[in-house]
């Protein structure tokens, strides 16, 4: 018999051969192996388990005796009886190497974890967050090699862990002194891995071993809503997700008027950024609360917005943003800290990363898209759209990325439109009319009936039919004119001209009556003409945007649309592809990524590396500036018509046949709908 | 004629042959030439100017024609016209190398002058800031390359200065755009330079070129005083000096006693805290008022104190400090925001550095000692001591430097002394006993008159004589041992056995009467048996600590004596020799080094390379503990004796003859007396 033995470990197939009577642990860290561990193998974490395997293997040629491990010991008896493991399991840092073995680390025992990202694409992610605790045991004082108590722990992490030169304010240092006493030289300290070159810190520190949760929060904050995602940042799990308004919508609905305000009213940018950081304060304490945690166990936030957002939240004046050339005051990412933004319900010293910007009107969260759509990673050619009140495009594949923003407004959001509304119970989410009978029906938010079901008025008795969100408003515009009740210059026909009493003359022009409420004391909701135009405008802006970014790459057509944005996700892809909102594409290559944004900041949360490689994306993706591009306004008209002027759009004609109607007796839609009624 | 040209530059003697046309300011560069320039060579700082030499330089073997550099151009011209310009000095970035030329750099154009330092031993030290200004062109943001003003400020660093991955805080950040537009893309930028690998920080930015002054603060924070040197940071020249007493004086007059109060009242450090740390504000106000400076312009603080107020400053609760082992909770040294210290008077952006500890009860204005003294350059052995409530000693020199404490008490400051003060006008600082007639005379602070001179009631009419200060009893106690009236065990002789009736009984013991105002209304100044008994026990201590270190080191004798600290400046040597308060050495050789640990800060303050070394031999400097020596106790006891029981004092010897009394006649001092008065 030799004194030592093979050691394989699965999944990696990682092997080498080590003396009789080495731990688990120890074999799996000099081979590299990812098998976790926060006490450093004293038997207290045990995050190190691990299942052995025993018997013939014959894929690895070795067969593994029974007693290929040491013996169970007194720790791992002890652990098991009082906290459980689950049948096979070891402890790594007990059990020690006797003989030939073959050992399993679990999932959950790996430090870079892969988390199944719950998105379309369902890809997975690996855990690498900056934020991490250890435990350590420090050296006691001693009068004739005085060094403080801080030099002794930096020392003990350096030995234990391999963590050179860490740092600790003032905050932390206060501590120390009784924390080291009060666990006896033992203590468990949340690092944060600085950015590039930045040193770790020490976050927390508590004493002996401490298995409180480190939490984090990834926050999309847009315009109009600020959405988070309470994260744990050992595992990934999503603890609780939470959003509110923006309160800065007070100031203003979009981003340019919010710039305007600053710009009439000094100061303004002031309280624009203590209500936004106000709000993502208490955002944080009521998503903690309502997971039941402390907020003070979040050591990390991620956020990912526009750059008027970002510099708002920063107290920079976003002045310089409504402007060309639309410089940002800074557009890599930040690294700071949570005190400096006022986030006082965090950890006392919890860190901010922001991702960078892309252009002034790029900002972080299209980076944070690109994060987790990984188009620099596509083969095919993908266009991906953010929609919102400002519209960010993608267009790539893993030769080469392009950017630009669209001014699209904030019809798409349900504003500027009659009966337009924002997304919520009572809202028209979705539209359907028959193109015979030019009759309409509808779903709500809050129900899953359409109208012309049973049980609908029921269903809709406490929200009642209220408005149209922005879903719906596409979808009517789609619908109406697939029904022919829209002509592909945009103008709603006459009764006569379309045969339904429901294209009710308004002035000049016509509205398709989509609900009458109004016997009921209810609302009359109309998709009238100046609807059909804030549309037109919309997603001329979307096209022109996608047109010029396929332009600038060399293409004329794509291979994949990708909708972001939580409002891309309720897009229906066959309307927005009659409206002519995205370039032709087959329909199932139109897909729905949800809140890629929100996505992108909890991969950032949970990764370093992610951050790194996000860093260097944003590097290399060229931005195309939509405002001095003199083809945008040529691609804009042309955009205008319904699906478009000139481009094909042979996907969409295999699927649908849109009507040849044209209401339009004079060459000027309102005109001809005047003209038609007098004549 | 051949195209290029020999430059020599003086003082350096630096030289090398450039291509004609080149700027001086380039040569000098690129031969790594100490010549300053902020605006990077760009004829507004004015801060390269040179001074040509024209002739024969037979030393260099070159003859300097009188076109050897370019003729006088219009940047000069103006600059002359405006600003003046010393006959025979150009602008090395204006001046073009024509044919071979000698150069002279004065000192003011040298980034790294050489600074004599008021001091005892007039040393010099070289200016290395970590402060300073430079003046850059930053690229105006461009639509196709968006990149933040912040990311193209630090590119034109890098390019422009050397400086990489500058780093900025969001008060820098918010005031980007609005400085860099109104300067014209140009701008002064003020950069930080991190202790250690830390980023380079820019503090502030201003529009344009910007001329104002940087200035830094050396504070000496000490347990009864705070005493500040304002600084300007171009040239280490002192603005100001100012200091005032520690407001935690009212929380107890020494160390233990503030320690102590901690330990009684929870919530006690906080209050020392925020009373320092007001302190410090406002004297950092009233100094840069009293220069007619901003105190906003005060970039950097450079604390030394001794632990207990380094725990205190930073918040950090000093128990420990109170009790062995005498564990400090940070031992290195520490780069501070100001803000942190809640120091809202210096410049938002200020950083604070804070020299390392040596040990518990070794502080950080030993550390300051050290780096003024620099005993480990000594080729002698020298003993310093840093004199105060708490004595500091160092001893070796450029083999060895051994550090200890000791226990002195507050007695060497005046206090529980029967007619103790502190330093301050009215207190008898000097005194003089005839051997003979066994009568005083003394001075007072604020007159340089003796007492037995004419004119000096009058001289000394405003203050009055109001007690003794340190130095005075010092003298005091050493003039009655040296006229008889203190045997070598320190017991006063009563009026028979010294033969004068200034020897007062006083119950069972006698006092010398050095002062009677009584018949004026005045106080009676007297030095009684317990005056006697508490300067013997703080001699006592500060010989042990003395003897300590020297059997540690293994000498018997030492080379040198320096006594630092305030109080130390006016000790004369004589006397404290006569006392045995340090061991006997050539009296020439025993000298005041004034507030060495004041002049340690300042030398921090002006130097980054003076930090990296004092963190170097703090390193190095080896700590006895004094607590625990079983010898403590024996050298304590042996040194009690006046000079001392056992160690012999030659030198001493050979310039004094003390009286061979003994006023003991039984063996115990107040029993004695008593005896001889009843008998």
């Amino acid at each position: 018999m030799t004194d030592d033995a093979l050691v394989i470990f699965t999944p990696s197939g990682k092997r080498g051969r080590f003396a009789l009577g080495t731990p688990v642990l120890t074999a799996a860290r000099q081979l590299g192996v990812d098998l976790d561990s926060v006490c450093g193998g004293r038997g207290i974490c045990s995050k190190c388990q691990i299942t052995p395997g025993y018997g013939e293997f014959s894929k690895h040629g070795v067969t593994v005796a029974p007693d290929a491990l040491s013996e169970w010991n007194s720790v791992e008896d002890r652990y098991k009886r009082i906290r459980g493991l689950v049948d096979g399991r070891r402890l790594g840092c007990q059990a020690k190497v006797m003989g030939d073995v073959v050992i399993d680390v679990p999932p959950e025992s790996q430090v870079h974890k892969q988390v199944i990202r719950k998105s379309a694409t369902e890809r997975v992610m690996v855990m690498d967050p900056a934020t991490r605790a250890v435990y350590v045991e420090v050296e006691e004082p001693d009068m004739h090699e005085p060094t403080g108590d801080f030099e002794r722990l930096q020392r003990a992490l350096a030995a234990q862990w391999q963590v050179e030169g860490v740092e600790a304010d003032l905050s932390v240092l206060r501590r120390l002194q009784p924390v080291l006493r009060k666990g006896e030289w033992k203590a468990t300290v949340v690092l944060h891995k600085g950015n590039h070159d930045a040193a770790t810190r020490v976050l927390d520190i508590f004493p002996g071993f401490h298995e409180g949760p480190l939490l984090g929060l990834a926050v999309d904050l847009g315009s109009t809503t600020i959405a988070a995602h309470l994260c744990d940042l050992s595992d990934g799990r999503v603890l609780g997700s939470s959003g509110l308004m923006n309160p800065q919508i007070r100031f203003g609905e979009d981003l340019m008027s919010r710039v305007s305000y600053v710009m009439m009213n000094p100061g303004g940018d002031v309280e624009m950024t203590s209500a936004v950081r106000e709000a993502l304060n208490s955002l944080a304490k009521s998503i903690a609360d309502e997971a039941g945690v402390d907020p003070a166990k979040i050591y990390e936030m991620v956020v990912v917005c526009n750059p008027v957002m970002h510099h708002l939240l920063m107290g920079i004046d976003p002045v310089e943003l409504g402007q060309a050339p639309f410089a940002l005051a800074t557009s890599g990412s930040l690294s700071l800290d949570a005190r400096d933004l006022d986030l006082g319900n965090l950890n006392r010293n919890a860190r901010v990363y922001v991702l960078p910007c892309i252009a002034g009107h790029v900002g972080a969260d299209c980076a944070a898209v690109a994060l987790s759509e990984e188009p620099q990673k596509s083969k095919d050619m993908v266009l991906i759209v953010d929609v919102g009140t400002n519209a960010e495009l993608l267009l790539g594949n893993e030769t080469r990325v392009l950017a630009c923003s669209s001014p699209t407004g904030p019809a798409f959001e349900g504003a500027q439109i009659s009966s337009g509304q924002r997304a919520a119970p009572g809202a028209i989410e979705r539209v359907e009319i028959d193109p015979v009978t030019k009759e309409p029906r509808f779903r709500v938010i809050g129900s899953d009936l359409w109208s012309d079901e049973p049980g609908f008025d029921a269903a809709t008795a406490v929200s009642g039919i209220t408005g149209i969100c922005g879903s719906g408003i596409i979808e009517a515009v789609a619908e109406m004119r697939m029904a022919g009740l829209v002509d592909p210059g945009g103008l709603i026909g006459s009764p006569d001209q379309t045969g339904t009493d429901r294209c009710e003359p308004h002035g000049r022009t016509h509205s398709y009556v989509l609900y009458d409420g109004s016997a009921a004391g209810g609302p009359k909701i109309l998709v009238t003409q100046g609807d059909i135009r804030a549309i037109q405008l919309a997603k001329s802006a979307l096209y022109a945007g996608a047109r010029l970014l396929m332009d600038a790459m060399g293409v004329d057509t794509v291979d994949r649309v990708t909708l972001a944005g939580a409002f891309g996700a309720h897009i229906s892809p066959k309307h927005a592809m009659v409206l002519g909102m995205i370039p032709d594409a087959p329909l199932d290559h139109v897909t729905s990524a949800g809140n890629a944004a929100g996505t992108g900041a909890r991969i950032a949360l949970c990764s370093v590396a992610a951050r790194d490689s996000i860093e260097a994306t944003v590097h290399d993706i060229h931005k195309v500036e939509t405002a001095i591009e003199p083809r945008f306004q040529e691609h804009f008209v042309n955009a205008n018509a319904i699906p478009h002027a000139v481009d094909p759009f042979p996907n969409l004609a295999g699927i649908v046949t849109l009507p040849d109607v044209s209401f339009n007796t004079s060459g000027s839609g309102g005109e001809g709908g005047r003209r038609r009624r007098r004549g």
